[in-house]
């Protein structure tokens, strides 16, 4: 099965790079496979480093702003214990986990890893509509190029009203900024329309 | 802002009652409001009882079954610490509660309660897209009176492609039961739609 997270790698300049991912693994979690495309700086870092953190998360806030290229900064971490990475000081659970292969024969590069440690920071909240409702409105943005507005638009209607009634303020905050990238992403478009 | 999750109570003959219910709550975690139908089960006990048990569970199969009255049986429990109720014994967490306002001049009574008591049975897995197909699988198959076939129908292949990608097997299980009782109601209504 898949689960939806965000990864930390460090970057050549010994930064920290943050990317939602939605890695396969089997339970019990021993290890995850990745499949990120080779433009990505996570599957360049990867490559180089050969090692890097897997966050489960509750905070569609992060996982919004990291899928669209909208986070600031990265927030607070701490050093990840068996490996050189980084922790995000909020998450749920951590994995450090270390590269086994890398098949980059294909568009998607096939990456399995090992988990060299776990460890927990709080509690995942739990079942919220509104969370998910976030968490594919996020998935939705990034596939803009491949949608028509319309269908886009259907869905965010349909997933508005599942966040006006189940959601606290971090998913109303990510969900305001779900439809501010559209929004800009469709007038952007109406102006390449026009040209 | 509301969290999905299964709520125990007992019933006049001492039995249990296991019931989805979305209660509103706000952080940190003192009580819940209910809002259940009268007609309900978990509204009467709760109104007779004064208390009950509510669950934090990542398992959609036993959200899906019993959302569309499809428990065969109460899962094993364990007795609830300072309440007289039941504990699943495999869910995330539990909050023992207590009644402590009731207002049922509405056709939805508003139930305000006190956390007694909690509990962490084991890690709630994350986000995984297909439990929350699941989730609002089921949630879609308790409106089917409400929905017209080619919504629910439109939904549900939406859900199917998201299982499909995302899931494991309590997941693919629990949407196959929802993809059933869909079918069924379809063809009872259209029993009906003959006579």
């Amino acid at each position: 099965m898949i689960l939806e997270g965000v990864v930390t790698t460090r970057n050549v300049d010994g930064t920290i790079n943050v990317a939602p991912m939605g890695p396969i693994f089997e339970l019990p979690i021993q290890g995850f496979l990745f499949r990120p495309f080779q433009t990505s700086t996570t599957y360049q870092n990867l490559k180089r480093e050969g090692c890097g953190v897997f966050h489960i998360t509750d905070d569609v806030l992060l996982i919004a702003q990291a899928a669209l290229g909208q986070l600031v900064s990265v927030p607070p971490t701490i050093p990840a214990t068996q490996i050189a990475g980084a922790v995000l000081e909020d998450c749920c659970r951590w994995y450090e986990f270390v590269v086994e292969t890398l098949d980059d024969s294909q568009a998607r590069t096939e990456i399995t890893t090992r988990i060299v440690h776990a460890g927990q920071r709080r509690e995942f909240l739990g079942f919220n509509r509104a969370k998910h409702a976030v968490l594919e409105g996020a998935i939705l943005a990034t596939r803009l190029h491949l949608l028509s507005n319309s269908t886009v638009r259907a869905e965010l209607d349909r997933m508005a009203m599942i966040v006006e009634k189940t959601a606290g303020r971090q998913e109303q905050e990510a969900f305001g900024l779900i439809v501010r990238y559209v929004e800009d992403y469709a007038s952007e478009t109406h102006k390449f329309d026009e040209v």
